[in-house]
């Protein structure tokens, strides 16, 4: 998507020097726009554990390219070093599965494919990338549909679309989950306005959503998580679409923390509440959301918050001295909130039956 | 309530110095408890108008200590003087309700009683003051009741309360409205522990709420907005108590934006979702909340967020800057997921038979 005008991914070989890999360093955004080198394995690492990169899919292409920049700076020239390297790249951010996925995925092409190691390295990273850009873009394509027919029905003004956290492009390579509907919704003159939720404790949404949205020009407003309920009680709001970290075997999905108060106020008032994702985001092993482990980050995200201040990255302390504080980063919204799921192979109802529908291959497993 | 181990209500005439009256400044908390000194007209106006402090009966009181002063430093001597002072002063904040009570109830006794005009407009203040404390303390009694009701069907740990905002004392003279049955049910010896929701955008909760409880010595902690639901999905919230900015006759409650969409999860989850109210905050002339204007606030608000660094209070940029922001600042919580109105007369249902029921004098008007 663009910046400053311009197409970008969030990472890319680099085109003049095929010893380095680009990446968005999105620790910087929204208020300066860093692209950063990466040159070797640890580069790739720093990346991945410091958050430089972040969203699934984006961390899996990003080690995929770090085994690529390994074996073209000579750190792992054969399969038993490119294990090693492996292992490396799955400790930088230890619960990120695509992570894991994305590793065992070269090394298996590498044991299988005869011809030169670093061919084949390469064209595996960026087929990953390739893949993850295609899904996205045929999720974009699934739930535009939704945003094309509230357009039809709609008298006058834009369809008014309700985010949560970052699923935008960020997160991905291209088009992003939940935006990808949003940006598709743009090429095709649609009018289209976004209410992005700011997404505390991390804001996700101040800092990544609508900076993605402005650059691409997309109409847009950040707003307190505190107020999209009452946006959607005086009919502000069209369509919820936000992302999934897991959805399971019965529909209910986990996503960023305050995903299911807004579920709540669109049910309430008749919004139709999307969630978008990419299929490898299913728990085919779980039937059911309460199985689903919520991991409890650190009090601090809450106590402090970082902004910019004098054009720097600042940090403000937000309670009083002894007060401690609590940070759960998910919850888990049941099925029942959920109007529908879009997947690259189109859109389902939040129900096991309905994703064996689209995803009869899954038939019988733990069913 | 305790300030250092030291009682404190949020204003008292000064008994050293009868020409000024003395206020918690309040914009300095949570990270610094500053006394200010009032020793005019004014200091009582800027005080106001500038949130020195805030809340509709600390407001209200603040008024009447204005016009205190006023006529203490030979500003206003008689009735036609005073009722000049009284415009200035309504007009610090003009949405605020109680200030124009509490100045027309200083003019109206000025008119009617006979005496030294001093003695009896510190008079009205000192009782305008009593008659909050004494509300609150109501308020407080009657909700102890649901404290101790859960606490007694509780196998173990403590009373888990969720609040929204600051309707704590730092809004009124003294034990709050939301807070008072907290305080009261630890003054009992039960075991409570409050969640405070840090209530973006201006962060009532992080900053007030939770700065007066540490300051009492109740167990809290501090979640973002969005974390509320999960809590009330995974057993850990008992019981919510709200505020309210205005209540009407059918039971729907303006409060702080988000009470609303905390109001969807307690229903959702069967937590009991009370509204702690003087009844002053009634609005009998309204029947219905979709009649309640919402006020949009700067977007400012939402854009900047201000915080402590290196001890010193500091406004740090959020969005990018290009990115619009809206700023509801309130929103209305229908009747049907209100489970009880706690008055200083009793606690009843959110309709207007119950109300009418705790208040039959309002019978017939507007009926």
């Amino acid at each position: 998507m663009l910046v400053n005008g311009k197409p970008y991914r969030t990472i890319w070989l680099n085109q003049q020097d095929a010893g380095s890999v680009e990446i968005i360093d999105q620790r910087f955004l929204p208020h300066e726009f860093v692209v950063e080198q990466l040159r070797s394995l640890d580069d790739a690492i720093i990346a991945i554990r410091d958050m430089h990169v972040r969203g699934a899919p984006l961390i899996g292409a990003t080690a995929a390219w770090g085994m690529y920049l390994a074996i073209k700076q000579g750190e792992a020239s054969e399969l038993n070093s490119l294990q090693k390297v492996g292992e490396l790249l799955k400790k930088a951010r230890p619960t990120a599965v695509n992570l894991a996925w994305a590793v065992d995925r070269v090394i298996s092409k590498m044991s299988c494919c005869d011809g030169d190691t670093i061919d084949i390295v390469k064209l595996e990273a960026e087929t990953i990338c390739e893949e993850d850009v295609e899904i996205c873009r045929q999720i974009g394509e699934h739930g535009l549909t939704l945003i094309e027919s509230i357009a039809s029905n709609k008298r006058s003004g834009p369809v008014n679309v309700l985010t949560h956290c970052n699923a935008g492009w960020l997160a991905t390579l291209d088009w992003g989950t939940a935006t990808s509907p949003v940006y598709q919704a743009q090429q095709k003159g649609i009018d289209v306005h976004v209410w992005v939720d700011e997404t505390r404790p991390r804001n996700q949404g101040a800092s990544l959503t609508a900076w993605e949205l402005g650059q691409q020009g997309i109409d847009h407003t950040v707003i307190v998580d505190n107020a999209g309920g009452h946006l959607m009680q005086t009919g502000e709001v069209d369509l919820v679409i936000v992302g999934t970290d897991r959805t399971v075997r019965n529909g209910d999905v986990a996503n960023k923390i305050g995903t299911y108060l807004k579920a709540l106020a669109a049910f309430d008032n008749d919004v139709p509440f999307f969630v978008a994702l990419p299929s490898p985001t299913i728990d085919w092993d779980l039937y059911d959301g309460g199985e689903i482990p919520i991991e409890q980050r650190a009090a601090e995200e809450v106590i402090y918050i970082e902004g910019n201040f004098n054009q720097e990255r600042t940090r403000v302390r937000l309670t009083p001295e002894h007060s401690p504080a609590a940070n759960p980063a998910f919850d888990v919204t049941p099925a029942r909130l959920v109007t529908g799921l879009i997947t690259e192979r189109g859109i389902c109802g939040a129900s096991e039956a309905e994703l064996l529908s689209l995803f009869p291959e899954r038939l019988g497993r733990n069913g």
